[in-house]
Formats: C-alpha cells, structure tokens, sequence
C-alpha cells in the first residue's frame, strides 16, 4: 500500500541514472510504454517504484494520466528570477537592431532593472518573486536555481536573496550574483566594487545562509577573467561554489576559468571553443545551455551542442529568466528551440532539463528522475507522445504539477 | 443598458480604423489607458461604446478586467488548420541540419501528413481540427482563416474543408489549398493534377460552399508561376478569390503574380523585393508574413517588415499552424518572433494580429476592432501593460476570451 499511485500513462520518461548524462547517454530517457506499464508509486513524498512493478501496487489515491506523458518536474537550472519592472523597450529596440551593448551602454540593460529593483519596496519585490514562481510552476518547473544580481549593493543583494528564500512550492537553489555588473556608484573605481564584493556581501550572504553558490559576468566589458577569477577565488574560500557566464557574447575566457576553479557549471557558451569544453568536461564542469537568450537576442553564433555531446561534456539547459534577455519561464519552449537552434535531438533537451539540470543546480541526487529514492516531483503533460512537448510549441503541454508527491497544480480539474 | 460591460481595464487597444493599417498607421493600435476609461460596452454580440463613453453604461452583466488589457480577439489569417498525426521526428532532424526540401524528397512534409490525412477516418479528423480550434481559443484567437492542402485528391480535399466547416466558437473563413502540391498518384502527370484542381475539385467546392478563397505553393520545385497562375486564374472565374504562398523559399514569383490575379494577400514573402512589395501594394494585396514558420525553418532570410510599411503595403500576421513548420497556434508567441526576427514593433505586430490580419481573411468590416458595429469578439490579457504580450514570450497571457458577446475561455474563474 503507497500513498499515491499514478497510472494510464501512455508514456514514462525516467531519466533514471546517478551521473549527468554524457557522450551516447546524453539521450537517454528512460522510455517506459504502453498504458499497462505506464504507473508510478509514491510514498511518504518519495518515488517507490516504476513501471510494471507499481502498476501491481494499491494505493490510497490514485491519479488517471488519461494516457499522457509521465516524466520528471522540470529543473531550470539558470534564472535570474528576482526582477522587478518592464523591459519591454529594449526587446522592441533590439528587434531594430539596437544591440544589447549599446542599451548597456546609455544606461539601460543590467542597470535598468537595478534602478528598478532598489526603488521596490521589500513587499513589492517578495511579491513579484512569488509570482514569477507560480508561472514556473504552472509551465512544469518544480526546481530552479536562482540568482541574485540586479541589486549590486550590500543591502539590495541581501534583499534579492532574502525574496529568493520565500516559502513557495518551487524549490529554489540560491546563488549569490553580485558581480553581474558593476554598479554606477563604482564606475571610476572598479575595484572598490571587487572589495565590496569580496569583503561585504560574500561574507554577509554566507552568514545569513542566503546562498550556496557564486557567479561572475565574465564577459568583455564586463568583469575580466583575472577580474572574475578573484570573486569566484573568494567565494570559494568562504564556501560558495563557484558559476561562470561564460563566452555569450565574445571568447572572454569564462569557460577555461570555470574548469580552472572547479565551477560547478559554466553558462551561455556561444562562444565556447572545443579545447574550453575540454577542459570543462576533465574538470568536472556541467555545461549550461539557455536557449531563450540566444533566441531573444537572435545571435548568430550558437554553442556547439553537438561537439560537446560527442565530446562527452554533459549538457544542462536553463531558461535563462530575466528581464533583459529572456522573460520566460517556459522549459517546454526552451526545449523546443534547443531542439531548432542547438540541432539537439528532443530526449537530449528533456535530458538536460530533467537530471542533467537537476545536477548542474546541486541537486541531482535527489531531484531531477523519477527514479526510487527520488523525491516525488512529477508531471503530467496532456499527449500521447514525449516528443509534442517540444514540437507542438507555444503552449503549455502540462496538466498536472505534483511536488514532494502532492497535487500542485491541474489544469485538467479546473476545466472540467 | 446593455448586455454586457467590461470594466476595470488598464489598457484598451481598440485597434480601430475601417482600412489596413500601413504606413504612418502600421501600429495605430488606438490605446485608451486608465482604469477609469477602460470599459467595453457590449449589446447584442456587437461592440457599442468604448473609453470613458463606456465607462457610463449600465449593464445586465459585468466583468472586472482587474486592471488588466482588452483588446481584440485575434485573428490568424493563415493556417493549415487540417491535419493528423505528428512529424516530430522531420522537426528534429531539421535541427540537425537535413532540409525541408530533403525531407520532402523522400517523401516527407505534406505527402506524410497527405498520407495520415487519407488513413484517417471523417470523426477522426473531425475530432483533430475541433481539438486543433481548441486550443487556437485558449490562446485568445477567435477568428482563423484555414487551407485543406494535405487531402490532395478530390475526395480527401473535401473532407478536409467539411471538417473546417464543424461547429465550433471559432469562427472558420474556409481557402482551398489543393494546389499545395503534386500527389504521388500524379508524379508523372503533372498537368493531370492541374486538371483535376481546376475542373473537378475546385468545382465541387464551389458547388457545396465549403471555401471562399483557392491558394497555391508558387514555389520552385512544388508549382511554377504559369502553372500558379493558371489554377488561381480558373478559381477567381469560379468565384474562388486567390491568395498566394509567396516567395518562401527562393524568389519564384509569386508577389508578383498576386499582384496580377489581384489577390487578398501573398503570404510568407521572405525574399519578395521592393519591386514586389510596390507591385502588391498598388494592386491592393495585403502581405501576410508567418514568424513562427520563419523561426522553427531557422531561415537566415527575412521578410523586410520595416520596408514594406514604409511602402505603404499593410502587413499582417498568421502562425502558419500547420504539421511540418508551425506546429503552434500561439499568436502571442508569433508576435514575440515577429518583434525579434523581423523587427516590427510590438504595436505593429498587435494591429497585423487584429485588424490587419481580419482584412487578410477577409472579415475586416466586422472582426478584428473594438468600434462600434463590429463583432463582440473580445480578450482579457493578464497584464496591465499591452507590451507584455509580446515581452513575456512562451506562457499564455489571455485570461478571459468573448465571443459575439459571450464568455467562451476562463481561466481566472478556473483558478479560483
């Protein structure tokens, strides 16, 4: 007897497996058929069994899937989901060809939302981030990392953090982002900023708990690769494992640094080389992918999905969520233009959005698979079949959100 | 009193005007700001008062818009809205690298959907397009205009326009596309084809009223121009106005021959020159660009939006919703893509999804404005900002949807 057994499914997807998925691994979903095998058991918030085994299991409630797709909640595994205030203008000028240094530059982009975010009452910012969570959570996402970064003082990074460690049902790995950008009261003195954030903040967020990790903006006009490396360095020293936004938007070094100070992940990559990922994967270094931003900003260069499968570099993708680059909240569509950008095949993108993401946010052994032991964090998509997740695009393929093994959302209930 | 009101809104966007919008007025989307002129006044299924004029009636019914955006429903004027089963596995190998000309080569694109077509049984279509206008509702369009195209034999051409013909809230303004291309059963006879287009299959939908509109795919390698022209020339002396799929691929000439067979609209036009656009506007074509097919191919090429507004040449947009590249019914999306690939405003992209797109299908004197006469086709945006329909791409942003004065979608009321 289990607490909860779901079953008809048409499909499960595991994504079973302890490791990030690499090299010919990188698409395996774990496929389980056929609506007489399509069952999964949960107790006590945990996976039991799955597959023909918890099809002969009793339960106390039981969830029709109606021949769905069964698969682990989604994991977005970059976000930078503590904002406040429209952007809106920016998207319509890059459209014309506005390039995002040049909004930069006269003052919008990073800054922009900074301005905006230090203005927000602590009730308006906490209330923005609950509600960029339940959308999270509505399109299937179950567990985000999360990082500070449009607030660039003591105060306003702490403030960020502190919204980020609201109770909500998506889980929140935090990770501390104050050198994102240097604020304009450092402009003439930017290693004051470097100390501020190496002698103030760091400490600070890792006496009040508010983050397990670090993350630089290690990007040509941005922070320098020894400029980065300092931060990531001392962060590390005090306990915070080190990110890299790595080679978006030039080859600036990010991704040689990430392997060098033993980063846990390194993010974007458009212009990562063959000998970074290289080196990426010797160190142990999970490569994140974000989709959206490379679509939003229509750039040409994409990172080398291929290469990086083949070299056995595992993949995660993250949306990327943020006001400038990517205000979306939606896996199913950062699959599908994984999928069309990254020519990644449709179980890779679920992969690495499932346990490879759950891996790269720190939590992929316990989050991330529907596999016994697993937390039980499920989904139910409405189609037959895993691949319309990504192909039928721009909707929402998922019914019901279950979390810790509790019904979080149905869309089917409401409609009915 | 009225019927109906709708207060409360932040934004009104009444996208008013009796023409389509080009030039100085391409994103003329007629805003009324402010909660206390945001009202709708509604009367039997008809728009009666907007603005602060509104504001006064008194009304049998009321809706809170809860300081969110009223505009109209849109409208998608250029969909395959007849399919079944799923191309998934084309879409993933397009990501990696294999073309649609390829796939259709060895007998993929529409002759795999023309064969799931012809294997599908009448209720089994019938159920696929309902649950196709399923979610083109939820997504907030309420008007579509739809091609048959993958029947591509007298009988399976009909089918696919009676099916289109179903009862449904969604309102169905009927194009026969039997000229998407050449059977297999024709391979060797392609004039065969053309003759059973021109006097069997085109007749037969004239004589049972199942289309309004013939279109063709002028394109190289599927129809020449003569053989284009020669189809829409017999379907205009039948009553059948023509509309062209227009310069997709490569420069085939169809612009041109729109503007020469004076048809509603050329569509697609990603290498129509500035010659076409000036040919097309003189002879009245309103150009119909589709962004969700233009990303999900990938294309380097775009249409040039910007140039053709300042032509004078109205645009509108359509998702292209159709099996092979647009699987998606979300105009919202399609604006998100139209304001980042072919970097029209998101004012612009809202009038082409509205007005413009309602004068492309042809029911612009009645659909597609909230002015006074016109149809009570109405949608509640989530936001209090118009922009953020295109910002926040990949989650829904409609919550409430009115047809003919009516409440058909609700999913605040869902949530709650």
């Amino acid at each position: 007897m289990v607490d909860l057994l779901i079953h008809n499914a048409s499909q499960i997807l595991t994504c079973a497996g302890t490791e990030p998925k690499s090299g010919h691994d990188a698409g395996e979903i774990g496929l389980v058929e056929g609506p007489e095998n399509g069952a999964v058991a949960i107790d006590a918030g945990k996976i039991v069994a799955v597959g023909p085994e918890a099809a002969k299991e009793s339960a106390d409630e039981e969830i029709d899937a109606h021949g769905g797709v069964v698969l682990p909640g989604f994991v977005d595994c970059h976000t930078h989901a503590v904002w406040i205030g429209s952007r809106a203008h920016e998207f319509e000028e890059r459209g014309r060809g506005v390039n995002y240094e040049m909004i930069a530059k006269r003052g919008g982009g990073i800054r922009a939302s900074m301005r905006m975010l230090r203005e927000a009452s602590d009730e308006e910012l906490n209330l923005a981030v609950l509600r960029h969570l339940d959308t999270f959570l509505e399109l299937g996402t179950t567990t985000i990392e999360a990082k500070s970064g449009y607030g660039l003082s003591l105060d306003a990074e702490l403030r960020s953090l502190r919204a980020l460690k609201q109770d909500h049902t998506v889980e929140v790995v935090r990770t501390c982002l104050a050198a994102h950008s240097i604020p304009p009261e450092f402009d003439d003195n930017r290693d004051g900023y470097l100390d501020l954030v190496c002698d103030e903040i760091y400490p600070a967020v890792v006496e009040e708990q508010l983050a397990d990790y670090c993350d630089v903006f290690c990007e040509v006009g941005v922070f320098t690769f020894q400029e980065a490396e300092r931060v990531l360095l001392r962060g590390k020293e005090l306990g915070l494992r080190p990110r890299v936004h790595a080679e978006q938007l030039s080859h600036a070094g990010g991704g040689r640094l990430a392997a060098r100070v033993g980063a846990i992940t390194a993010d974007h990559l458009e212009f990562a080389t063959k000998v970074d990922a290289t080196a990426m994967r010797d160190a142990g270094v999970i490569a994140v992918l974000l989709p959206a931003a490379n679509y939003i900003l229509d750039q040409a260069e994409r990172p080398s999905a291929r290469s990086m499968i083949n070299l056995g570099l595992p993949i995660a993708l993250g949306t990327d969520f943020n006001p400038g680059s990517a205000p979306t909240q939606s896996t199913p569509l950062n699959i599908n233009i994984a999928v069309t950008r990254f020519g990644m095949s449709i179980a890779e993108a679920i992969v690495s959005s499932t346990i490879n993401a759950a891996h790269a946010a720190g939590v992929g052994d316990r989050v991330g698979s529907l596999q016994p032991g697993y937390q039980a964090d499920v989904i139910i998509c409405d189609t037959p079949d895993y691949r319309d997740i990504a192909y039928r695009f721009g909707v929402n393929p998922v019914r019901t959100v279950i979390k810790h093994g509790k019904v979080v959302c149905d869309r089917a209930a409401q409609s009915r």
